[in-house]
């Protein structure tokens, strides 16, 4: 094979309790990539599209995670690559891991698939980690792996596995069109939490795992809470309180920051018809005069996909 | 009905990464409860087997739960309470609650079970408030209960839920006899954590209930990891990390201190026959006068039972 396509799924990444730790993926959305081999080692991105993003290989995401795949398996193989991001930078919907994913996929199956998705996670991981400083894999698990993944732990090794959910589960995600800084989302969580809020996260994490698995829908609601971002950066979106309010009035079984924002997900039993909420958020936020972003969509159980 | 004898296990609560929501209760270790219906409304403690406890009925954990439970039914029947210990108390093995647990469900019975188990929760923390100061439900829910049970809350309102986990799973007890003051033990928590550890600890939460669900014993041995409590409180028990190395090397999946200890729990995926290593541990703990208790069993699954 000497040329593929492929899609690399948005994902949510923090998933109310799951601070650092829960994900899942998008259907419907994501970034596609196509990689051709060249007949020299080069790294090239040849065109982007959707997004303004740098061309040196250095410098983007998708060349440095194929870089460190390159890397391990001893390759010098260069490619061509084309990028066409569905995924906004700074949305929070793992534009930068949605790439990384989809670049290290792409040129492992060029290359004949020498590593699994699972071992390909801490390449795409080096990609990401230029976009966020601290090399973290909440975005990248299930942009790569589908479904709903736990990232147990990233040091020393990266341990991660996936959580089964009821198929019906159903996500809205709210994208107004303003710009959160993720180092300031995270500079608003400071470095220390009370005793009490910790223990309150992990019991909700624990009935988070618990009520996806068994299909506890009155579980997953309660334990969609979060007392630990949410409160803290829920200030860098406008309309947060209200917004959510209207999210929760319309079925919701739970509502929250997706990764650390401007987007915002609304998680459902089933499919419905929201249109009725989204033109009710659409108002509010055009009387701020911000744009608003729908998509509504399952979870993607596949992950990255030759496409 | 006139007279009933319960049987209410013993338990291990915290469970490493599970700090104030996790629980487990064992099989063949725990108190029986003998009561019996009076001609008037007095609570009597008529016997106390095993332990020193209080015999006033405002000072006895047990009276103290079945009052809490008498008032939400509005019912003034007295009884005659025998009490036959075999949690010791300050063990870390859930004995206040074991006690408190077979006192609700004894009288509960006794009425005609008006409230179901769940129910009974919250009466039987009463009992054990008076043991421990702060209400809490993590030695509670799985003397009721049975089985491997989650604390996702307690206020405003008792949020409990049962994880299924392999049949075979087998624990061993270690209960060296020295003292270990649950005041004391908390105290070495503090009131903060590092959201880093914090992250770590609900990374193995989730391991944790996930593992145990499908029967992922690889993913159950990394989860059963605490670093919180575990580092804090191990200094309260001599030789804590040789023994915990012992037990690893015994083929344990994890090892971690029950409640806030003395006890210690190890998990085995099966029943093993242990001699060896209580031998060990034995000598050890001699060589420092001091005496060790040991306890196998697996899980109970059925919590308090008309015995």
């Amino acid at each position: 094979m000497e040329k593929v396509q492929v899609f690399s799924p948005a994902s949510v990444a923090n998933v109310a309790c799951g601070y650092d730790i829960f994900g899942f993926a998008l259907n419907g959305i994501g970034d596609y990539l196509e990689l051709q081999k060249r007949f020299d080692d080069q790294l090239v991105i040849t065109e982007v599209e959707g997004a303004t993003l740098p061309m040196a290989p250095e410098k983007n995401v998708a060349t440095v995670a194929i870089k460190s795949l390159l890397q391990e398996i001893g390759s010098n193989q260069g490619f061509d690559i084309k990028i066409r991001k569905e995924v906004i930078p700074g949305s929070g919907l793992g534009s930068s891991a949605s790439s990384s994913a989809g670049a290290v996929f792409a040129a492992n199956s060029l290359l004949g698939s020498p590593l699994s998705k699972m071992e390909l996670v801490k390449h795409a991981m080096e990609g990401e980690a230029l976009a966020s400083q601290k090399p973290h894999a909440d975005n990248i698990a299930p942009a790569l792996l589908g479904g709903f993944t736990v990232v147990r732990s990233c040091e020393p090794e990266v341990d991660i596995f996936n959580v089964s959910y009821p198929e019906e589960l159903n996500v809205l995600i709210i994208f107004p069109q303003i710009e959160v800084k993720t180092a300031e989302a995270k500079r608003l969580l400071g470095d220390t939490v009370s005793l009490d809020k910790a223990r309150i996260q992990w019991g909700n994490v624990a009935g988070l795992v618990a009520g996806l698995s068994t299909g506890d829908w009155e579980l997953i609601g309660r334990s969609l809470e979060d007392v630990i971002a949410e409160p803290a950066r829920k200030v860098l979106i406008p309309q947060y309180d209200s917004i959510k309010a209207m999210a929760m009035r319309s079925g919701a079984v739970g509502f929250n920051i997706s990764g650390s924002g401007p987007s915002m997900f609304s998680l459902y039993r089933e499919q419905k018809d929201l249109d009725q909420l989204k033109s009710e958020i659409s108002d509010q936020y055009k009387a701020l005069g911000v744009e608003c972003i729908f998509h509504q969509s399952t979870i993607n159980s596949e992950g990255t996909v030759v496409a």
